[in-house]
């Protein structure tokens, strides 16, 4: 039986250990203790260790015998962290996000002769996998994801439930969103060109610019119109661009009665309460996806449409990141993605087998991708 | 000619120093040596004394000679200040809405034998002068005042220019409000019930429960419905329930990266710019009375109209708060009122020669009250 070592078990980090340890011997790592012992009380075939994965001695003796890691650890984190993997030649799937250019990793990642996919969530992830598929199979005119981890409930004001840490939340809120126009790079405020979209079931959502496209935007240059978007609520964006216009979200610290506080700081403390996900609280996963263009000599649109809720107990956010996570640690263990460097995933999707795998691996899971094709006559 | 004292040199200290001028000897007092500098250039016949009227002494030695004094410092200053000028036998008008229980002075004004006109601007002030007129001639059924000060031009995202400092005006935003519905006293969150309401020329506004009645609940206990409520341009107290909802008005300090911080503190830093009203930027004043019940035997309704905007180079606010206070001062020295004691400005408004001399000195300054009165037949 292959080794993982699961880095990270926050309320994703968790369910991908839980779920890996029905065809590996996994262990799972954080440096919070409590987390350990309620995964350890969920699932006893994960053996669990407590480790400051920030250190360098630590993370190696963890790791020591895995065939595999697992990165779930904060974005600030990932970098580092996938470098001293990749430096003690583990192969590696990661979902921390990292903020830094993921491809500076891929000359040591080719020299250790190893395999690194990162950014393999559900977005990014399930969209660079589907793009990845259609842009080696037709010529694309036009890409759009739009995408949203929500609460089930709505609970004024914010109808938003965050299952990561606030501050990286409001990064987005912040970040100058980049999208492909017409070929070209454009840059946009977030929260700029909100639009509403319905879904069967859900309501109304309000999509936003962030910036989601990530690795896309080089590795996929021949398509000309590449866009995502994350959705809330409607009404939600609009008291974040209060904030944010008020200053709330400034790093640029300000002089209080003498003290010196970045805003920032003081509004993550506040909302990081609000948004909490409260115990028994349910959360919806919200994904569509519109590719178009020539496929065979013909105009067609496909259209892939995610609907996914918590279920046993796993959070949707944990179901669809996770899950896709795992499914390309089966991609490494059964030898089915083999190439040494980095991977961001919409390389996965270039292959008919492993593309089709993952959606077979999270439909088994419940966790189904709606496909529509249609073609104009 | 006699002598007045105008303490305070802000927007509303300085119109009314300049106004008084005209009448009598001015000294106006303030901490500030660049506002008295200010007056000083537009009105040289006004006297300006730099001082600290939160020292006993010096408050004493700049109303040494005056025969009136009027106050206009900040809130918090304002009880104090005017035990104070009653110790000194001095005769007052007041505007600076001390939180205070006004009538905490009365024995005070009384047993020095001075009358002490406090709350006597634009609301209060003028809401209480026309309720208390009515009150006696008239079996009053409802009174209701809605009030606003507003920039001319609407700013997203606020449309709101402070001329008083921001952490008063949040106090608004946040303290309970009080009032009268089939004689019980009603408490109800600040911001509450908000209703739309057009006014020509306007456009429509957003009346919200503020806690505005003061004395008028002790002093009017005949009238069984009594409520006044503030007005915003729609949509902006939205963002400030959000902003309360959040805990940004918060006093309860809070602890962020080991600093201890009142989130209200760094809230007022914040927004104190964006309150600002700019250099150029032109304030509106509306506001509208309705007052109905039984007059000789046949229900009436009287209707109060008041919409000012800034002239002159005086802003609206000075101009609407300031001159009610000036015709105040000018009943004090014509010994049109002489009642020792505090005076709220409804007691004003029982004679009928000093309610038609305030409102003629009013109009004498374009401050105009359109009085509407129907007659259910």
């Amino acid at each position: 039986m292959k080794k993982v070592t699961v880095l990270g078990a926050g309320l994703v980090g968790k369910a991908i250990a839980i779920d890996l340890s029905s065809h590996f011997e996994v262990t799972s790592v954080d440096v919070n203790n409590e987390a350990l012992m309620e995964l350890n009380k969920q699932c006893p075939a994960v053996k669990t260790i407590q480790a400051d994965m920030g250190d360098e001695q630590q993370l190696k003796q963890v790791v020591e015998n895995a065939h595999i890691v697992v990165g779930c650890l904060p974005g600030f984190m990932g970098f580092e962290a996938n470098k001293r993997l990749i430096a003690l030649k583990k192969k590696v799937v990661d979902i921390s996000f990292f903020p830094e250019d993921l491809f500076g990793l891929d000359e040591l990642a080719k020299e250790q002769n190893v395999p690194v996919i990162v950014d393999c969530g559900v977005a990014p992830g399930m969209g660079n996998i589907i793009l990845g598929y259609h842009n080696e199979r037709m010529k694309i005119y036009n890409y759009k994801c739009v995408v949203g981890g929500l609460p089930k409930t709505r609970e004024w004001p914010y109808e938003y439930s965050a299952v990561f840490s606030p501050i990286d939340v409001i990064e987005e809120y912040v970040r100058p969103a980049r999208y492909v126009e017409n070929g070209h790079l454009v840059i946009r405020e977030a929260l700029s060109d909100p639009e509403h979209i319905h879904f069967e079931g859900v309501g109304t959502l309000e999509a936003w610019n962030s910036d989601g496209l990530r690795s896309l935007i080089k590795t996929i240059p021949n398509v000309p119109n590449m866009i995502e978007k994350t959705m809330r609520y409607p009404g939600t964006i609009e008291y974040l661009r209060v904030l944010r216009e008020t200053g709330y979200f400034s790093y640029e610290p300000v002089d209080v009665n003498g003290t010196m506080i970045r805003p920032i700081d003081l509004t993550a403390k506040l909302l990081f309460p609000k948004w909490k996900l409260k115990p028994g609280q349910q959360d919806i996963t919200v994904m569509r996806i519109d590719i178009d263009g020539e496929e065979n000599g013909k105009e067609v649109k496909y259209v892939y449409d995610l609907y996914d809720e918590m279920q046993d107990g796993v959070i949707s956010m944990a179901r669809t990141t996770g899950y896709t996570c795992c499914a390309a640690v089966h991609l490494l263990a059964n030898e089915m993605y083999t190439t040494p460097g980095v991977c961001p995933p919409e390389y996965l999707g270039i292959n008919e087998k492993n593309f089709q795998f993952m959606l077979e691996f999270l439909k088994n899971r419940n966790v189904i991708y709606k496909v529509t094709k249609s073609i104009q006559k």
